[in-house]
């Protein structure tokens, strides 16, 4: 059994290098340039680790990886060009780099490419990994639709915003982990449990973020404190503060949000920690975390086998309380 | 053997209906939008003829060739969004009609769906089925990308533009026709003439459009005859009227090209009928058709067998003098 951070070493040494012909160069270039910006890679590891849980890597591990990371890529190629965002870790993102036209190209024939790394494996395992590599794929896409819309809602409901988030992220984790049982050999009903784990891990992940965006320890926390509340971005705890506010906090809330800076976020913290939005976002983080837990716990193979992922899990979301 | 026609209000029976989930609607409705606009639909029922012209059509070669049909709506989709284009067949286009953002991401899922249908034939046929169709795919953005370069680039040689036609339109016509040979039953010789042949005749056809857009009746030809002259477009005409001019030919070639109207077309045509464009354009696509037809011949079943697609290619390409 390998830990994560040893799995990833070994997927960098075998990811980091071209994926691309050479020409046409104007087409081929962005992908290098949006490639090398570089990234977590938690999917394509924990498809590899999807894997071990079952039996020893096979060779088409790496396949199915590169090809997951491929489409990632691809959805945030074209997620920027959507949200028109000028900068993807520090850089250019490649739309604001090489214009729209190129960036939907670019985008157009990384998702190609994922497909002909998925082509690569062995024909006995084709058409099941293909399917759910599918599914997640127009998954991903309703997602960041749903995502779309409810910039535009006056009022979205927790059950919507809960669902678009599994879309928009967690299908895509749970997938790269089935994919992986796949390859191990594991049985339905552990492919299932693994593909769960991922899921409620992902939403966990989520309300994590969303938690720390608003209360997080600003010299630990990467990003500005309070940046979604600037930017009116519907998070957990903004959906969750409107459905919990009693009519006076609701109209102090809409004041607060037409607010600016600093004042805008101290005003609506206040409010969040009122209708303790804050409590409520752990307690939502953990029974998530539980889910999830209950369900790699199901999955009928030795525990030792499970630790890997366990730590993982453990390294993304941390259990707090 | 079926004629074109037949095969082709089979596929359509087949094809005009839903190919997408209800929701989100958001997403799905502007497939659904885009894809009843119509089209002649060439590229799937040559799949369904490359089958048939090595044995009996089997059930696969309906969903392989609703793949292609579907992933070349995609592509026309993001074409769209490329050329700024507000109308196809009348219609407005799916990004005018929807916004940029949605018709991005109905590009993505209409590709997406396309590998579904893909996915759904024998598992005996799956990998060279996908891999020819994901050069294919790559191919066809590659052709893109090269045309998108050759609209800012001043010196276009004939030689690039015939690579670029050849990746952005002939490929899927020879690749829809291989996959089908494929299908078919069709020996690796026989499959790599085929393709030829579709390789072939898609850049006649080409030629004989881009002709068509400067010499073609007016009364026959559907839209307004000299667009391309009136749009600069780089064609077959304009490269080579480039290369076979004098001097003094070229330099009232670019001042004809600096007018405008009617004007500007008659200048350019002038041109074009001193330089003989009219006549070698026409020989150049002769040239295209008898390799094309000398790969057909070469095709080593029946020759009545042939005749169907035999006849289609002289039914997009006309023979002329």
């Amino acid at each position: 059994m390998h830990s994560f951070e040893l799995l990833s070493e070994k997927f960098n040494l075998q990811f980091d290098r071209s994926h691309f012909p050479k020409e046409p160069a104007s087409l081929y270039e962005p992908n290098e340039y949006f490639l090398q910006l570089g990234g977590k890679r938690i999917r394509p590891v924990l498809c590899v680790m999807g894997n071990e849980l079952f039996g020893e890597i096979i060779p088409d591990a790496w396949d199915v990886a590169t090809a997951i990371e491929l489409f990632h890529n691809f959805t945030l190629i074209h997620d920027d060009m959507m949200d028109k965002a000028p900068l993807r870790r520090g850089m250019q993102t490649l739309h604001s780099r090489y214009g729209d036209s190129t960036a939907l190209l670019a985008g157009d024939v990384m998702l190609v490419t994922a497909y002909e790394y998925i082509n690569k494996i062995d024909n006995s395992l084709l058409t099941r990994i293909l399917k759910i590599f599918n599914e997640a794929a127009r998954q991903v896409c309703e997602g960041q639709q749903m995502d779309m819309d409810f910039e535009k809602k006056e009022q979205v409901m927790l059950e919507e915003y809960l669902q678009m988030i599994s879309l928009k992220t967690s299908v895509l984790l749970a997938a790269s982990l089935k994919m992986g049982s796949i390859l191990g050999g594991g049985g339905e009903r552990n492919q299932n449990l693994l593909y769960e784990f991922g899921k409620k891990l992902g939403i966990a992940f989520q309300v994590q973020d969303d938690y720390l965006d608003a209360f997080g320890d600003p010299l630990k926390f990467g990003k500005q404190v309070g940046g979604d509340i600037l930017s009116n971005k519907k998070t957990f705890l903004l959906l969750h503060a409107r459905e919990a506010a009693s009519p006076v906090q609701q109209k102090e809330l809409s004041l607060a949000m037409s607010d600016e800076g600093d004042k805008k976020i101290s005003r609506v913290l206040t409010i969040y920690r009122d209708c303790k939005v804050d409590e409520w976002a752990i307690e939502l983080k953990n029974k998530f975390m539980d889910e999830a837990f209950q369900h790699l716990d199901d999955i009928a193979v030795l525990s030792k086998r499970k630790q890997p992922l366990a730590d993982l899990a453990h390294f993304l979301v941390k259990r707090e309380h």
